[in-house]
């Protein structure tokens, strides 16, 4: 079950819920001065609302598993046996649209891989009962999600040390959000220092007003100044989430994460990153593996220009974080050090696994 | 004189100049969107727009040198003999505007003090005879700094190297461009990152601009950039000014400079900084001895709310950095290790000082 204290942003129905024919995607581009959504017909347009990052972080794993039940519903009416065709397609259209998100690929290629053993075992499967596994699977996937943020969130609190402050990098949603949360009612003081994550400003647009909406202290400082606060004492500790985490320990979230974990290391504060889910097929990761975005965007605020017309700009959307600046990896099996992913996380990875299947 | 090759905002009629009864300040808070002057008429008015941030850097120095031709040209008519009351009284107010900007104070007080000497000296001067008597020696002071801004931009072209990538921090003025444009002109290839330097975007509004205005290769990124353009070799040196050198070597400057100094040190990057004069009365900087602005600055860009309402935000405007995080100190007397500040430069500013006399 969903965590009460989550904010409005990081509740299911605010990421994405079916509407009519439509499926809503909350529209993350404009919060929090506009509380709007996107509305798509179609699986190409909810594919294209995920690559114009309408929805970002953890978001567009909620998305696809909206689209399922999605397809599920207008499956249902079809003619004939169930096919595992309309649900494929749509598998394969989301997960292109966001490659560096490969929990969102990786969950929606199993559901896939389970509607075809499915289908195997129950050649003679209606598209109504097809659709009906689908939605069980679905619910299953969002309980054992909203278990893993709990388990996570548990971990994370710990972690956290009465008085002492933390600085973030963009959004890191449910499992860091609840672990300040829940440090705080366990009569902790905490205060979160977040930079407002140039230049689409996910720090100071979405994790800031969460963190106020959840009561937590929150001061928004600019990107520059990570290494200022750990310098002069205001924050101890450094909490991430991650877009990736490769076996190696390697981590990888939005530009500006390497820079706070450098001065995380040199200032001897400590970097734990949360990670719902390191991908065991990705041995590390290089540099240059990483996606580029447009230099456009760099040149301005909130649609605003910040410099002169002609100019060049770059956007290097992610960092990757050797696992020598890593601290500690929490994930919902337990905390690990980087080291221990590909080997102690991997064992329980796999067992754990097992539990999730229908 | 003025080096040909300075772009619009650092030449002096720009930067501040006399108009009918008015002191003009070129405004940079609204460049390159407008070229616009802020009209004073009172030293107060001067030093409250100083104090508003109208000019920065290098800015409030010739501001000040201006100001004081302003009184020399409003004292010229007085009756009797000449008083020293009124320069004396403009200099302690255009000193408490930016109390960071030693550099400003000590020639300030350098002036002062001259004067001061030049009325033992001169018992009868007349207010005719002090007035000239001052503009010879801003005269002297403005070419001195000419003087200083080329040798400091000799030495800082001669370490960049051909081909590879700087990053600044903030605008560094008239040492660092006349650097870069040397280094070009010498056929070096030149390109510089340049962070946008929120919350006031003097990257993006005044570096980068410049940059273009020269005909460099410029491209901009946001403050939490600069760690990945070293991981992944984008650029091979850190070069910025400093709002202050201490003597054990200690540099303050904008905030950001420290984190890409803490990961220019990370990834092997020399970090190299422009001193037109470390302060010999400074011996180091505590951290706490940094301005902090409003940090209601930080939760706006150009004006557009960044976040939700009611929001936390804090502005340390400056950081300082360790001088074990420095490469070299480029003075006009030569390049200095931070450690040698105190020792050889301070031997060499000693005999430069004199050199200075009129």
């Amino acid at each position: 079950m969903e965590d009460a204290r989550l904010p409005y942003l990081l509740r299911k129905e605010n990421i994405s819920r079916l509407e009519g024919k439509a499926l809503l995607i909350g529209d993350r581009r404009v919060f929090p001065f506009e509380r709007s959504f996107v509305r798509c017909t179609t699986i190409g347009e909810v594919a294209s609302a995920i690559r114009g990052m309408v929805t970002q972080g953890g978001g567009p794993l909620q998305v696809a598993l909206t689209a399922m039940r999605w397809v599920a519903l207008q499956s249902e009416g079809a003619p004939g046996l169930a096919s595992l065709a309309p649900y494929a397609e749509a598998a394969r259209m989301l997960s292109q649209a966001r490659p560096t998100n490969t929990t969102m690929k990786r969950t929606l290629q199993g559901i896939i891989t389970r509607m075809d053993r499915h289908l195997v075992r129950h050649p003679d499967e209606t598209p109504v009962g097809l659709a009906s596994f689908v939605n069980r699977m679905v619910d299953g996937i969002e309980e054992a999600f909203d278990a893993k943020y709990a388990s996570m969130s548990d971990f994370g609190a710990s972690m956290i040390a009465d008085g002492r402050g933390i600085i973030t990098t963009c959004f890191a949603e449910h499992s860091f959000l609840l672990s300040v949360a829940k440090a705080r009612d366990a009569g902790k003081r905490v205060c979160v220092y977040v930079p407002e994550t140039r230049p689409y400003l996910q720090g100071s647009r979405l994790t800031a007003p969460s963190l106020q909406e959840m009561g937590v202290d929150v001061v928004v400082v600019t990107d520059g100044m990570g290494a200022h606060l750990m310098q002069d004492g205001s924050v101890g500790l450094y909490m991430t989430a991650a877009d990736l985490v490769a076996m190696d320990g390697t981590v990888v979230n939005k530009t500006g994460t390497l820079a706070n974990a450098v001065c995380a290391r040199y200032f001897g504060i400590p970097y734990v990153v949360f990670a719902l889910s390191p991908d065991p097929l990705q041995p590390t990761v290089a540099v240059d593996m990483v996606e580029e975005r447009s230099g456009f965007d760099v040149l301005v605020c909130r649609g605003v220009p910040t410099t002169s017309t002609g100019m060049a700009g770059r956007y290097p959307a992610f960092d990757v974080v050797p696992p020598s600046l890593v601290r500690s990896i929490v994930t919902p099996q337990g905390v690990f050090a980087p080291s221990a992913i590909g080997t102690d996380w991997l064992a329980c990875e796999g067992t754990a696994d097992g539990d999730e299947e229908i």
